[in-house]
């Protein structure tokens, strides 16, 4: 950890974005989370390190020198084995309740219940009815639509004699095979999140390995839901192409009617900005020179990847564009939204608009988001923000200037469509050659949230600029991606900055091949997509697998949650080990109270699935292994003579 | 708290029951879960009353006053309502996988791969039938049991559209109108658990009331699950009727195979029972008299109700059989297995044999149990034990002589069939004529566990003996039941002992006019069975209600769980305040800090639900709480002149 970082750990001002430092500077009327995260510490050591246990009301109990077993009898490895399957199973929950919205959004398209909506991608329908091998031909969308439907929503309801398709048509053969024999292929989302749960009261499973494997099977059926969420988002709301936008507090306009849109769901938000769209005039004419929308969270990325809004901030900063003065109304729908953001609110001319049933916020407004009234419901939130933008007039506004370009929207449509350009038969060799030519020294994937355990956005950015000199191929999602934007990392001249010769020159010849198809150059890093899209990396790892005729725990391919705060954060790791990927997070997670889950975590996990996990809090020694472990995957493939000289044996491993 | 209460807070004697005491009063080679919960003392207070939150990996966040709110800015109404939905899906989770696996088996049975169950009740299944309108005229069992399969599995799977079938019809049409009326009828089983989960993700639900409406579709996706594996378990083993047995340690023979079942689910507990019998040769070939089947926990409720079969003790005392030295295997299954009964075993010559692929014990035996093999494996388990009496030979066994007499086994159908003695036309009236007649006071269920917070079995037996006295008819399930049981309360006995006049005469009633049906009188507690059998009592109330011609909120009819501990108990007292029950709960759970949430519990849940929890430790107090509420309804009912004259008006009611 840098002194500057140690520094920072005694006042609030936890953040290397300017735009956050400067706001924090100001004296502020309320508090925001970096204020709160001061007057939590310290924080309590048995829940940090898994051993407290709440499962029953006896407890709670916890794990001491003097008191080694709980109350039941429990000892450390069972109750840190049975907090993180529950974790887990927040996480699959949180993704999946996502993607049942989507589905029965659909699905409400089908029965004609959701006039706002329509398929914006027939191309897509039709490549993921192929996958399953859904009749296509002389077939007309819809009757595609209810089959692939169909199939989701079975993959959600199934409660015994068969597994999970969506696993099943979107992984290697050897994953299914491995997921099969271990008995971690999820029988639906729906069942594993019963089951899991109930393995985990009071009295059920004390076996910890039993319980890990558990925990993955939850993670399985979190990909699961992820991937019928981007899958049927994309259907619905178009495969995102590269978009030209800004990211960061810069990006608000004091002379418009600013509006952030904040969650996770694109359901309302892409109505919202088409409702933005239609209500240009009516700003107009409440005095504003228009309706300047932005994104925060993976709300953010869903809008800016598909519709250009520029997003303001990401995860930990979500109260802070309030405090400019200047945001006339926040419009929420699911997940990472802090009930913090309304007591900002309050204090300044922000209205807070939920649009959940199963996510409120005592104060603020609600508008009790359906389908079948969408784009009515967006054109109310915004008239609601018009209406704050009227009683803001003669309010100053302290806005940060801090704002960067940005590229986005790299769905693997979009890639392939990129590498195409360089090999229309087989567009991933545009990866594999370069992973064979030592071109490139491998693949990273930023995922996940922001951590005021650390300091915001500094292990995100150290670690890929990092890996970005070591010729490391990057691409982001959700917060990780959201801090890439604001620091301007999503941007053609990070390449020059950051750049090792062997990625410069991948890019460079990217695009050089697509010469005049886009609007700009490419980036230094690929932002894949909010968080629910992480399945898009999974399927380029499984593609590269498959040319490299290999599973997925040889390819070098890495993953890392620089600053994993939720518990989707870390469903994603769990089966992004599942997989077969070295995953680095960047918080210790809590699980160190047992050696024994934290062994089979960092070791035993590699041994039976070829993924295992990193814990590592210091960005630099974090680049450091992740690269390693790059290269010890690199050498086993001997795709190139250097890095094999590095090793002597492979008992130097890294793990 | 009684004074000797008190003194035994400081040592590890925290019973009342006498066989316990006589075994905590040796020098023991191990702990038990008495000696845990000393060494776990003081517990922590944060978690104690609810305002700990790990939902997120920035926190633990505790809520003081020094940080009234969060990292993420959750106050502590939303962190408490949060953490109850948890508690809640928890205990929703447990009840509902333990009702999937009878459902799969008897899909299994459907489908040729069941070959040990049959149908032992197609009384019950043609009754269960006819309830949801199912033909049965003219049509084979299994084509019944096929339809009514197929309901029960629609009730888990659904994932939109409709509403769970199993409530609407056992419950008040009052009741099915106000559960869509406050959005808390769950669509699924599992469609609720996963929403739930996803509701208390971070950043979700900030709203405590939207989150305890939650909790309490928790509570009925809870009761779903129960109402189905009462159902289908008395399809597949059969409808309970009155049993006569003993109870307590000293049921355990020492010149026997001594075999306990503990857990709760009867798939093999059944099959165990039927083995034993077939191989009481193989027991006396091994130098044993034969073999003695003996239950712990909810097992043993299921092997009592319907097999006769012993109940040795209930869950907090689950580890002290095994330190007589006389039991040769323990054969458990699912839920409220002690981690630490395997450290127990190996102290002494048990074989501890787990039976569920979801609920392991390192160290123990492992039989991987298959509907497909059932009886096969329950054979292999009852060989294990043999194994054990063989190498048991010359050890000296301290067997506690305390034992009682039972009657147990009054599902619904054996107290009708009681009932009918009297008024055939219309049994439950049996019920509601002696509450009109003041005959009887009202109605008590007292359900759930133990928990070491307060003296084991103590308030259990205070109460009851108090309301006993009250003229009040009390019916007991779970390990509520248990104390009884052991305690001698579930016989005729106790009758003159404890009851008073009212309670006297109407148990005699039944008893004169059922004389000879039995083989003996009956008891002063009716035991309906396992806690996964708590339905069986809201079918009571629900016939009483709609013979009164009223909803339940109105009848004099109130729940106990004297002892609570399991995330079981607090989804089973969230819908039976839902079903418009005031609900003693003699342990404080982790709710008191929030005043907000408190209060909802404790008030407004009354205004909208007619139910209500009460929490009080001292058994008397309690006691008098319960009477008082008894009383209110009473008057409300204006079922008879004396009691109305208590109250001057409504404004002095209990809550």
């Amino acid at each position: 950890m840098s002194d500057v970082t140690k520094k920072k750990q005694v006042d609030r001002n936890r953040s290397i974005d300017p735009a956050v430092l400067e706001v924090l500077s100001k004296e502020l009327p309320c508090d925001t989370a970096y204020d709160r995260y001061v007057a939590q510490q310290p924080q309590c050591k048995f829940g940090d390190t898994g051993v407290c246990c709440r499962i029953c009301i006896q407890g709670p109990c916890r794990i001491t020198n003097k008191a080694p077993k709980g109350i039941c009898g429990a000892t450390a490895y069972t109750i840190v084995a049975r907090n993180l399957v529950r974790t887990a199973l927040g996480g699959a929950s949180a993704h999946s309740d996502h993607s049942k919205h989507i589905l029965l959004t659909l699905k409400a398209l089908l029965d004609g219940h959701a006039p706002d909506y329509s398929i914006k991608s027939p191309e897509k329908l039709r490549a993921i009815a192929e996958r399953f091998e859904i009749a296509t031909e002389g077939r007309e969308d819809m009757e595609i639509l209810a089959d692939v439907v169909k199939l989701g929503m079975d993959d959600y309801m199934r409660m015994s004699g068969d597994s999970v398709k969506w696993i099943e048509k979107t992984v290697t053969p050897g994953r299914v095979e491995k997921f099969k024999s271990h008995n971690i292929m999820p029988t639906s989302v729906f069942e594993t999140i019963a089951s899991a749960t109930a393995q985990t009261h009071m009295g059920m499973d004390a076996d910890p390995v039993n319980l890990i494997f558990k925990a993955l099977e939850a993670g399985l059926a979190d990909y699961t839901g992820m991937h019928i969420g981007t899958d049927m988002s994309d259907v619905l709301f178009g495969v995102p192409t590269p978009v030209f936008t800004e990211a960061n507090m810069g990006v608000i306009n004091p002379n418009k009617v600013n509006i952030a849109v904040h969650g996770h769901n694109p359901l309302l938000s892409e109505m919202i900005v088409q409702a933005a769209r239609d209500m240009e005039a009516d700003a107009k004419a409440a005095g504003a020179e228009g309706i300047q929308l932005m994104g925060i969270c993976c709300t953010g990325n869903e809008v800016l990847m598909r519709q250009g809004v520029p997003p303001v901030t990401n995860f930990l900063s979500q109260e802070l564009p309030m405090m400019t003065g200047a945001i006339d109304a926040m419009v929420v729908d699911v997940q990472c939204i802090m009930p913090g953001v309304q007591a900002v609110a309050e204090c300044y001319n922000t209205r807070v608009i939920t649009t959940s049933e199963n996510a409120k916020i005592p104060g603020a407004h609600h508008i009790d988001f359906s389908e079948e009234k969408a784009l009515e419901q967006a054109k109310h939130a915004i008239s609601i923000a018009i209406d704050g933008y009227k009683e803001r007039e003669g309010v100053e506004c302290c806005i940060p200037s801090d704002k960067n370009k940005v590229v986005a929207g790299f769905s693997v449509e979009a890639l392939y469509d990129l590498f195409s350009a360089i090999n229309a038969d087989a567009p991933i060799k545009v990866i594999t050659d370069a992973l064979k030519s030592g071109e490139l020294r491998g693949v990273a994937l930023f995922a996940g949230c922001n951590n005021l355990k650390g300091v915001h956005d500094e292990n995100h950015m150290t670690i890929a600029k990092e890996l970005a000199k070591n010729d490391v191929l990057l691409l982001a999602t959700g917060c990780a991606a959201g801090t890439y934007a604001k620091m301007g990392l999503l941007t053609p001249a990070a390449i020059d900055t950051y750049a090792g010769d062997g990625l410069k020159a991948f890019i460079k010849r990217l695009n050089e091949a697509n010469a005049g198809k886009l609007e700009g150059d490419l980036p230094l890093i690929f932002h894949l997509g909010s968080c629910v899209d992480n399945t898009r990396a999974t399927n380029l790892a499984t593609a590269i697998a498959n040319d490299f005729g290999v599973d997925v725990p040889k390819i070098p391919f890495v993953a890392s949650a620089p600053e994993a705060m939720s518990e989707k954060a870390v469903a994603i790791g769990l089966w992004n080990v599942a997989m077969g990927l070295p995953v680095h997070v960047g918080v210790v997670p809590p699980v160190t109270g047992s050696d024994l889950v934290n062994g089979i975590a960092l070791q035993v996990a590699h041994d039976v699935y070829g993924g295992y996990f990193m814990w590592e809090t210091d960005g630099t020694k974090a680049a450091a292994k992740m690269l390693e472990a790059l290269d010890y995957r690199s050498w086993k493939l001997k795709v190139h003579a250097e890095t094999a000289e590095k090793f002597s044996a492979p008992a130097s491993a890294a793990w």
